[in-house]
């Protein structure tokens, strides 16, 4: 089996070779319990018991339930996030949509509490900063797209900008407006894409 | 006595009028309670007993434990985050540099923690979408102070923009990366201001 989120089980992984199947079935596992009844039955033990595997293995491969919860996260939002519209400017409006209706949708209840939880727990802390920079890396393909197509300057650090927009999009989760309309996002999208200095490095 | 922190207090009175003197006492009883025993120590209750203020009082004025936090917070922060440097360039780094710094000093932990909360409390959840849109606003004058000096476009929503500034800033406290170097966030000031496509509007 090939796994879909190869950057994360790279990341989480301790050394420990993972066995796929073993790993389908505790990620399985894990979002049924998500699913049937929420994050409050979400734990490494309940995970254990209905995966038939041992915590250790949970352990030796997720280092912190959050961890755990953040691959299951991820494999919900699915491969939908980088699609290639023909422009940059398109890419980057298509993102911020996603997203955000991502997060209303479903995803959101679970991303911001591992947020809430990293703030006390340094584990969850650890894992939450892991995909964070992974995820800002990983989005960076809308832009070096856009550097290939010779739309974006090559000597752009893209990670950073693309971690403008996901705090972005962070901060609306965080403060529970999620509504942003298409406008707004083009409207950031295009300030940020062209600047909003009325003079700048290509005209001066 | 003046308010140092007049749009907060707008924004969290609900109609009833505040005696300064009793407004001042409450916010500093708690600033004092929050320094010597910390976030643990700080509840409406505590705050009521030392200021020998009522609970019902602190509820008129606050309608939470957040909102109080967030003004206690707030006043901490001081006066110092808007400098005007001469240009947007360099009071747009000024104020990332300032509130990266404030955090990693000393706000910081408040702050997550209310972030936090407001996961899971939906009273600090207003609290936190009140303070965020209020801020993103007040920050506002320093792209403000660009287009008057013909810097930046006059068409630009400038609170949508500042919000992006903002969220890299929260980002960052919530990842536990405030340790943002100044070329970094140079480099990211630089990027929005001029924009980071080959063309643009200006150049087209």
């Amino acid at each position: 089996m090939t796994s879909i989120i190869p950057d994360i089980t790279k990341r989480t992984s301790i050394g420990a070779q993972r066995n796929p199947a073993s790993e389908e079935a505790i990620l399985t596992a894990a979002a049924e319990i998500l699913s049937e009844g929420g994050l409050s039955a979400f734990s490494i033990e309940a995970v254990a018991r209905r995966a038939k595997a041992g915590k250790p293995t949970i352990y030796r491969w997720w280092p912190s339930k959050a961890a755990l919860l953040l691959d299951v996260y991820h494999r919900q939002k699915g491969e939908t996030f980088y699609p290639d519209t023909g422009s940059t400017r398109g890419d980057l409006i298509a993102f911020l949509e996603t997203l955000l209706g991502f997060w209303t949708k479903s995803g959101g209840e679970v991303f911001r509490s591992i947020i809430a939880e990293a703030q006390s727990d340094p584990a969850a802390l650890e894992a939450l900063r892991d995909y964070a920079v992974t995820r800002c890396r990983a989005s960076g393909i809308i832009l070096e797209r856009g550097v290939a197509r010779g739309e974006i300057q090559a000597d752009l650090d893209i990670p950073l900008v693309m971690e403008l927009f996901s705090s972005f999009c962070w901060q609306r989760l965080l403060t529970g407006r999620l509504d942003a309309s298409r406008e707004q996002l083009s409207h950031l999208v295009d300030a940020v894409l062209t600047g909003f200095a009325t003079q700048n490095r290509h005209a001066q």
